[in-house]
């Protein structure tokens, strides 16, 4: 059992949960909690630390997995959460392709340019994959994907919704080729639910203080606006994006 | 200027920041950020405090107001956030009541029950107002309404808003009063786009992990499900909101 949080395993995860640049370098990432470390594909899962209290309740659980024993203080402190579930997994980072994510039929995507808040990142990823979005795109100043509170947000869709990290250059050229209608949140556009989403399209969320560039913003033809009621000057930027993938959710479901 | 976090008022503040107890007992609680500070009702504003900093450069909006300099570090640690603005406010609580939100014309009601994430009750009033909702009713074992992470996220709805502490007893007996049609967000309800919310209608949005307790749920008639691509078991309690206020926006709108 590891019972320091000097050891060299425990020093390289604290490592990884605090620093993106850790996680490039070493290509990797942790999860934490039970159900999020079911959701990791095999081919993925490097390594799993338990506490013994949580290899006592789970050992069916860790059959053919390769986990160590770690005591409850290190495993704290290891951990980016207030009240550790016992469990946090050593994964690998598999990013998913543009060739992936080409020639889909009928495809949607999620496009985040400079979102920086990372509870806002996580749920729209997991929304994305509730909406039936094809792929999320997030611009290379996006906050880091693999940081510890966007994993958490995801519940698990992290590993089902492809997410691909581009330069803005790459998004559009991608979105050209495949022909794709692109569709700016903007507090300026269009009454929103004017449009049709039933063909393939793309939705363009910015930055949580600023929206989208200017750049971008000028690339995009269509500009669409959420309504809002009352003295609401915006709306959080995971909700306006929910609000847009759901709408075309519902037309193409009608 | 206030020097010293030993200072009378600025242990007050502290205690107000940390302690639902203490918010209650005092009726008040602290508001921060320039544009935050703004939104508060000239009745409800008790007391302004600002670095010097602020104070140089915001002099035209401290007009008029009771105002007392701080210096940096103990506004610092008076502060909720990482990286204060350099004002914050002392602010009574002004609850609003149920006969305020009587008769009113065609209305909805968005109703929160055991929610625990401060940003999730914040994010559903600042959307709530966004939507035309004309009020957020909140069962008591909701998290503390004045809790600042809270505030923040309203992002200054919370003064416009009509939002009520009760009972669950309380929120049944009014809408059943005013004829109000209940839907319950529900994983084994109907898919929600087939419901009809032109009419004067309540949503109700249960504990992010357990959902609307079976009382409550039993109670209610209407079980409605937003639709789910994927893997996704739920969605955030806040994304899930959302997606039922703004259909009944678009719904209303057309």
């Amino acid at each position: 059992m590891i019972t320091s949080s000097s050891n060299g395993q425990m020093k390289q995860l604290v490592k990884l949960q605090k620093s993106g640049k850790a996680r490039k370098e070493k290509n990797c990432f942790v999860v934490e909690g039970i159900r999020m470390v079911q959701e990791i594909p095999k081919t993925q899962l490097q390594k799993v630390y338990v506490t013994e209290d949580f290899f006592l309740k789970n050992q069916e659980m860790l059959q053919n997995i390769d986990y160590e024993l770690v005591s409850d203080s290190v495993l704290k402190e290891v951990s980016d959460t207030k009240t550790p579930q016992g469990i946090l997994a050593l994964v690998e980072k598999v990013d998913s392709s543009i060739e992936q994510i080409c020639g889909k039929e009928n495809p949607s995507f999620l496009v985040l340019e400079n979102l920086q808040d990372p509870g806002n990142v996580g749920t729209l990823i997991r929304t994305a994959e509730g909406a039936g979005v094809t792929a999320v795109l997030l611009s290379q100043d996006t906050v880091d994907l693999y940081n510890p509170k966007v994993i958490r947000s995801t519940m698990g869709s992290i590993f089902r919704v492809p997410t691909i990290v581009l330069t803005m250059e790459e998004i559009f050229a991608f979105l050209e080729k495949e022909k794709i209608v692109s569709f700016a949140a903007h507090l300026l556009g269009e009454n929103f639910y004017q449009e049709n989403y039933k063909e393939p399209c793309a939705f363009f969320i910015g930055n949580e203080g600023n929206g989208l560039t200017e750049k971008t913003t000028n690339r995009i033809k269509k500009k669409i606006k959420i309504p809002m009621c009352g003295e609401v000057e915006s709306l959080n930027a995971a909700i306006a994006g929910t609000v847009l993938m759901y709408e075309m959710m519902r037309q193409r479901m009608s």
